[in-house]
């Protein structure tokens, strides 16, 4: 396949996975690798990725778990363009859709998931700071609720189906609140940069029709050491297993 | 004083403060102590306890910080005369009102107060499990829905004036739900029993008319090692300076 010339080839997981992605605007980082690495899917589950850009987190997920179905939503056509590339280009099977979250597609609407992931935009449009690359613009901030996010979450589950997504930890309350009586047994990770950092992601992980009481795990930290060393990279072990070889959350569940 | 015969006179701070509690019932443990501690209080501040009980959150921040002028609302008479009896008894002022919080004392309405500080029942009333006795029943579960209690704070706090409170952590989301708009700043820390625990409490601030960003810290976390351990005390030494000497939380601001 050949690249545009405005994207680049990256690496994920040590190498076992490369994405064409934009130069500029939306770029896949630390968080969707996190976010595959939580979601407690086993072999030939179906796994339905909200707003799933580049396919970052589903690839990354597919890398980790044999037989997957694997199927994503993403409303910008260059981005889904680049996730069915990124699929192909990993032999990993993919069925991605053209999408607004509101507006979804039939074929969608007649299945139900044992999964749903997602890693809805970061900025809130009443307060966020609008981006100069308007592809940048909408995949950080949306234009769709959070709340939008996970009622099609809940539509799409099966009954004790998993929701996992990601966010910043400074919109954990908008996060909770879009929780409604459909969604249960809800777990908070949150993710600090250091020990005694303040949480600057939370994981969010809940189930259909779940009773379990609502947990607040101890925090995942990324990287060893109270201050960041230039010359060296200080992820965790466990976290570097994440990245590198891309392996599970130890004890997450 | 003499004592009632279904009472118990008990120390907190190491001796500091002598508190006189119901046998059965409803009884202060840690949490009005670490309640007291990360309330970020200077002396000569007004200070309203919601829900104050027989004091020991009240009484502990007074123990602390010189020259507070104190509040106390309390539902239930007999906690509200005890609370009197012990503020007495250390010899501390403080103005004790026995009411319900959705109908404040017409002498409460007409101030404003730079703290409020409370420790709200914990079971949800749709899903706790009554209690054998009366009284530990109100003071466990209440009957007073968490959005009246914040907005009850919110109501009597100053412009910038500081909400502190401590809950079971499984009801994060409900407290959360009910900071409404003149709320802000909100500042979630979890309190965990052991490193790698879940939390069982949080602490939870807030600021009338705030404008930070919601914060989700480091846990603080209670006890050393990973187990229990039967023949010694194991709190870590932050945590013991807290509960022996009444000191404030280290870092927490």
């Amino acid at each position: 396949m050949t690249l545009a010339s405005d994207t680049t080839l990256d690496d994920f997981l040590g190498g076992r996975l490369t994405l064409e992605q934009p130069s500029t605007g939306y770029r896949a980082g630390v968080d969707p690798v996190l976010l595959a690495a939580a979601v407690p899917a086993t072999a030939g589950q179906s796994v339905l990725e909200l707003g799933c850009g580049t396919g970052a987190a589903m690839l990354c997920l597919a890398a980790r778990v044999p037989g997957l179905t694997l199927t994503g939503v993403e409303v910008q056509d260059r981005y889904a363009d680049l996730c069915r590339a990124n699929a192909a280009r990993n032999e990993i099977a993919a069925d991605i859709h053209t999408a607004d979250l509101r507006a979804m597609p039939t074929e969608i609407r007649g299945q139900s998931f044992d999964h749903v992931i997602m890693n809805p935009p970061y900025f809130d449009p009443a307060t966020g700071n609008p981006s100069a690359a308007r592809d940048k613009d909408t995949a950080f901030r949306g234009d769709t609720d959070l709340r939008d996010w996970v009622d099609q979450a809940a539509r799409r589950l099966r009954h004790k189906g998993h929701l996992t997504l990601i966010q910043k930890a400074h919109r954990l309350a908008d996060v909770l609140a879009a929780m409604d009586d459909r969604m249960g047994s809800i777990v908070v990770t949150p993710i600090a940069g250091r020990t005694r950092y303040d949480a600057d992601r939370v994981l969010v992980r809940a189930r259909k029709g779940g009773r379990a009481a609502f947990r607040l795990t101890a925090p995942v930290v990324l990287h060893t050491g109270s201050a960041h060393t230039k010359d060296r990279e200080d992820y965790r072990p466990e976290i570097a297993a994440i990245l590198r070889n891309g392996a599970a959350f130890p004890n997450i569940g």
